[in-house]
This record gives structure tokens, sequence and C-alpha cells, in this order.
């Protein structure tokens, strides 16, 4: 059985034998797990560019060096980018198609794949700090919004931040601060606390993804630049064809957490 | 004329031929300046302690070798404790007995020299990457106020953390707590933001030491722990004998404040 003990490599050859199609949270605990989106040349260009302009919500993490390529070996030994996932997402024009365990069948020479960083690495570094993170106590999805912090656009490329929340208290969300400015391929420091409105959210206990966590008394929301950002992005772009991770079903790569510390 | 321009050396030698009595903000920029602390050896222990225990408010950044040195070269070549600061003040059993010119008179060879960090090098910082504080725009002195928070006592040495305030936007403030982070000997990051009350303060209007500021819409107050702490600490021991710099008129040393960042 796969648990947090098992080695990334193993983890992927589930997933490619089709053992595994779920969740790859709390699997290969300490490596970097990376969101994925693949795009047909035509358009990566612009998605390069929309990531470069944006890398808080959308920090890269890796790219495959030639278009067509299904191996990074960067992060990844032996990996097979069509099986190597829990499950795929094809979107077609923006549209969600189908929810597939492989996408061998429809591999493209001219396919471009981007490993984004996503909020698991921060979590765990968090976590290993003594810091509580709600989502996880309360055992929920982190919240996320949609905020009025336009990203920069590249393209046909553009939309709103979103934002994951977790609530802390002052102090402790300093800490967090100091922890996730070492990693900035994964989301980095925040990019608010406070006051929701200040970026165009209404209402806290209705967020726009995932589900709604408790605040306490004394506690401040801290808002993170979150990787839902880039979907939506793709959303508004629609490009011809697009393919995803699942929610929740990432990459897990041979890179160790630590590895993406800046310092 | 003494200046920004003017060499650490220079500003001190100036002291020392009593040539300038006054504030040495402003004066040789982009070096450290201290608050300074002289006690009796037999104080001068837990004084000791009583900093390493509260290291954020009570950051050494020297300390003489031995009772009775009048210099440290590690900090400022040529050093002569007595006579190379401003001003002094003599405090006897923890009250303020006399403003001096000059120590000599004074020295004795158990005599005992702290160098605590101040909040002029992380200010320099802060301004340097194009943050505002508004004590320096309103050309007042920073807002100081007395805390619920205890520091750890340590023989004689106790009391609350005094801490000082700058308002900024939250987006600001997490960029401040990343560039102070990097300089845990003059104060480091904040500890706290948002509600005064967290930590014991009733009224932002009504500071403690300093003057009020104004804070704008959408921004937070945010509290650094502040060089005022062992003062209080020392009037609460009231040790025989303590001598200190006068408000403002620190020891400029030969140390660049990039020196004393982590990294």
């Amino acid at each position: 059985m796969l648990n947090k003990s098992s080695h990334p490599k193993d983890v992927r050859l589930a997933c490619r034998l089709q053992q595994h199609s779920g969740n790859t949270s709390g699997l290969a605990a300490g490596f970097v797990q990376a969101n994925m989106v693949i795009l047909p040349k035509a358009d990566a260009s612009d998605f390069l560019q929309f990531c470069q302009l944006n890398p808080k919500p959308c920090p890269i993490v890796a790219l495959s060096a030639q278009p067509g390529d299904t191996g990074i070996a960067a992060i990844a030994a032996d990996l097979d980018i069509r099986s190597d996932l829990p499950s795929y997402r094809l979107f077609r024009h923006g549209e969600l198609v189908q929810e597939l365990p492989d996408i061998r069948e429809l591999w493209r020479d001219d396919l471009v794949t981007f490993f984004l960083g996503c909020s698991f690495s921060f979590e765990e570094a968090l976590l290993a700090d003594g810091l509580e993170i709600r989502n996880i106590t309360e055992g929920v999805n982190v919240p996320m919004y949609r905020t009025s912090i336009r990203c920069q656009s590249a393209g046909k490329f553009s939309g709103p931040m979103v934002v994951s929340m977790r609530p802390m208290k002052p102090a402790d969300a300093i800490r967090a601060i100091q922890i996730c400015s070492r990693f900035p391929q994964v989301h980095g420091a925040p990019v608010h606390f406070g006051d929701p409105a200040a970026i165009g959210i209404a209402d806290l206990t209705q967020p726009d993804f995932g589900d709604a966590v408790s605040i306490k008394a004394g506690e401040v929301p801290v808002f993170w630049a979150c990787g839902v950002t880039p979907q939506l992005a793709i959303a508004e772009a629609k490009p011809e064809l697009c393919i995803t991770h699942s929610p929740g079903c990432m990459l897990v790569t041979d890179i160790p957490n630590s590895k993406l510390a800046l310092f």
C-alpha cells in the first residue's frame, strides 16, 4: 500500500499500473508534489510568459525541455508524464470533457508540459515548525477565493489571482511569513493578511473553491497566492487542448521539499 | 560638519573633542549605531543573562571583553567608550542623576559595557527597499508602548517588553517582516501586528514613549521589540551604578549595516 513512507518512484509506478487513482496528499512525505499543465506549443509560450509574470500564483518547478518530451529527468527518474499521475483532466476550448487514468492516446509531438509548485510543500514546513494549519486540523480542503488582484496578462492568458487562506495568530503569521519566504517555488510568502475586503473577498465563510474553516478569536486570515490561478486563466483563454492533473492528484517528484528552500 | 557621509571614526572623534553633543540619527549613513549600557561587574552577569533570554528587545551587538576595558576593537577602531558618544546619562540606584559629555571621571575597573542593536539599521534597510516609515515621513520619534508581554527575568532584571510601532499596508508589512528577519541583531522580525489590545496596548494615540503617528485607511500597526525594554528593566533593578547613552545619542560603529544581515 502507498503511504507517507512510500518512495516517489513507487507512487508514480502505482499510478502507471493504474493501481492508484486517487489523491496524493500525504503520500511520499517530504517530497515536492507539483501541479501539471500541458498545452500545445502554440499556446505554451504565452502560458510560460504568464507564469513568469505571475510567479507567486504560478511558480514553475519544471518545464519539458522540448515539445513532445514525456519525461523530465531533473525532477523524476524514468518519468512518463502520460501515465505517472493518478488521474488527468482533458479540456477542449476551456471545457472539461473527460477525466482519464492516462493520456497515452492523446499524446502529440507538440505538447509542452509545465509543473507548478503546490502548497503541500510549505504546509509541511509550517507543520514541522509546530504551526497549526486549520484546514488540516479540520480535515477539509483549504478555502480558496477569487480576489480583485489582477494577474499580469500574457497573450490570451489573464484573470484574477486566486488565494488560499489559513487563519493564524499574528505571531504565528509572522513565523509563517519567514518560513514561506524561503520557498518561492511553492507560492512563497503570503500576499495579504487581515481585511478580506481589501483584496475583494466579500465573505470568508463562502470560499469560491475548497471548504470554509473556522477562524478563532485573536486570529487573522492569512492569504497565499494559489495554484488555482492558472486554471482560471486557462479556462478564460480556452486553448484548443489542455490537459491537467485532476484536483489533488499531483505528480510526486523526487525532489526533497528542502531542496526548494532558498537558504 | 558631520553629516550622512561622515566616517564613523570622525563622528566618534568629534564626540571625544566635544565638538558634537547631539543626536546621531542620520550621521554616517550605512553604519550600525548601538545603544550602550554600562554596569558594574556585580550586576553585569545578570544583565547579560537578561539579554540572552530576551534577544528580540535586547540584541547584543558587542560586549567588553574584560571589566574595565574602554575599547572594543571589533566594532570601532580606537574606541574610547568613555568619550566617543555625544552624551551620557548617569543613573544611581535607578535614578537619573546627571547628563554628561564624557564619563572619564566616573570610570572604574569593574565596569562592563554592553552595546545593543537599534532600529536605525533596519529602518535604513526598509527605506532602501522603498517602504515608507511613518515616523520618518512625519519627522517625529517612533511611537513606543509598554506591552503585556513579560520579559523573561534574570536576577534583579525583569519588566515588560516595550515595542515600537510603524503602520503599514499588509503587503508592505509582509515585505518588512522578510527584510527584518535578516537582521536579528537589530530586533529582527516584528513581534505582533494588528490588534493593539492583544499585547496590552490600550490606545495607539497615547504612546508611552516617543510620538503618535497617523495610521491611514488600509494600514495595520506593526510592532517591533524595542531597545527601551532594557532601560525599563534597569530602572526596576535599581543597580548601584548604571551609565547609558543619552536618548538618540548612540555609538556610531565601524560595522556596515549589511554585515549584520544573516544572508
